[in-house]
């Protein structure tokens, strides 16, 4: 195995945009590719950690930006969630760079256009079912304590692509409510679609930098995120092998 | 691999009961042992061919009978309910006889009684959640299109059995509402539960004689059926692997 990265700097509405794609220089073919939309930060190393994951299971990997190059915060930024707040503003344009950054994902040579996936967490869990909402050109989406929200403009049905929502249940950004509204929306839409609910985790289940998060309903949770990530691989393989 | 079958007939409140064991005769050690709760028509073929299908896995089967010997309904019985509305009707009963199924699982010779769970569908489905409840000396359970509301007696808590629950959005004997007062019930519980929605399916979405169901919101599912099985067996190897 020869894990490398590179920079993919791509274009798009108010770009241009900075990924990194992860592959294994040993691969002779292209590879199901699987694009992950990071969180309220934006691209940083812990995506780019999870694209060697998923490029140690054979997967080419993207990790997208939708916020634009150069603009990433950090939990100490004085206001992190600066770029999202912009795209939860202005949810067609964040379609739109999903969009665009599905197509900097197809246009690597690692990748088979034909098989691709995308994958998110947090505001990147929102962005993905956004990108099934949309009709993005892939075959599912996998969102990892994600929101909810509908995004506000009409799209097209049936959802083509389908959903696994990863959730727990304690997320105070998606409560009950929230789940069972999304399930008739994506009922309505036509959607494939399946929700893992985890008892007890809260939002950020997945990020050990949330470990010693003392607010309820937030951090780290080892059995979900040990878990969310088996049910993905169970997930993409059946996606890729049908596809 | 030679699937070999046993009746077991065996005591407990209101029985005597008679329930199948289904093992390889080439095993030459105790195997984690699964518990099979059949649905409202009692024990019958279907069951057994579950059995078989977990013991080809490696798993000592045990298709349990909670209504008594010999008390079995089909589709075409002019009550086929009659034996679940007894228990429906007394769940502190129904809880003693799941006790004394779990009692006769865990005396099989194939049985590794340290690690045993229990699967249930439709009625059975409700059970396996109510052996979990009742603290059940088992390490885990799951349900597949079960009913879910609560048993009206107190039960010890933390409930010690992880539970998976496998559940279709469309079960109308489910509706999002008891999907929600079910996961508040089992977070208050202490339980590690997970539930695992499909979008479209409804109840009995395991089972194949309800594939031409007219009836709204029940029926077969083939992707739920496959998925949901694929769930379990991962739930069962972590169940095990930690046992």
């Amino acid at each position: 195995m020869a894990i490398e990265r590179r920079t993919i700097v791509y274009d798009g509405p108010g770009g241009p945009f900075e990924g990194v794609a992860v592959s294994d220089g040993s691969w002779d073919a292209p590879r199901p590719a699987v694009m992950i939309v990071p969180n309220v930060l934006g691209a940083k190393e812990q995506d780019n950690l999870v694209g060697e994951r998923l490029a140690a299971l054979g997967y080419a990997a993207f990790v997208a930006d939708v916020f634009g190059q150069g603009k990433r915060t950090t939990r100490e930024s004085p206001d992190p969630a600066v770029y999202m707040n912009e795209l939860n503003a202005d949810r067609p344009l964040l379609r739109d760079r999903l969009l665009a950054s599905v197509a900097a994902m197809k246009a690597l040579p690692q990748a088979d256009g034909t098989r691709t996936a995308a994958i998110g967490y947090c505001f990147g869990g929102k962005a993905v079912i956004d990108l099934a909402r949309a009709g993005g050109d892939v075959l599912g989406v996998v969102a990892f304590h994600g929101i909810f929200d509908a995004p506000g403009y009409d799209y097209p049905t049936p959802i083509a692509p389908k959903l696994l929502i990863c959730h727990g249940w304690e997320d105070p950004l998606a409560p009950p409510e929230a789940v069972t509204a999304l399930a008739a929306e994506l009922t309505a839409g036509g959607a494939d679609w399946q929700l893992l609910g985890f008892g007890h985790a809260g939002h950020g289940f997945t990020d050990a930098t949330m470990a010693r998060s003392t607010r309820p309903g937030f951090g780290y949770d080892a059995a979900a995120d040990r878990r969310s990530w088996a049910a993905m691989r169970a997930f993409l393989g059946e996606l890729f092998e049908a596809g």
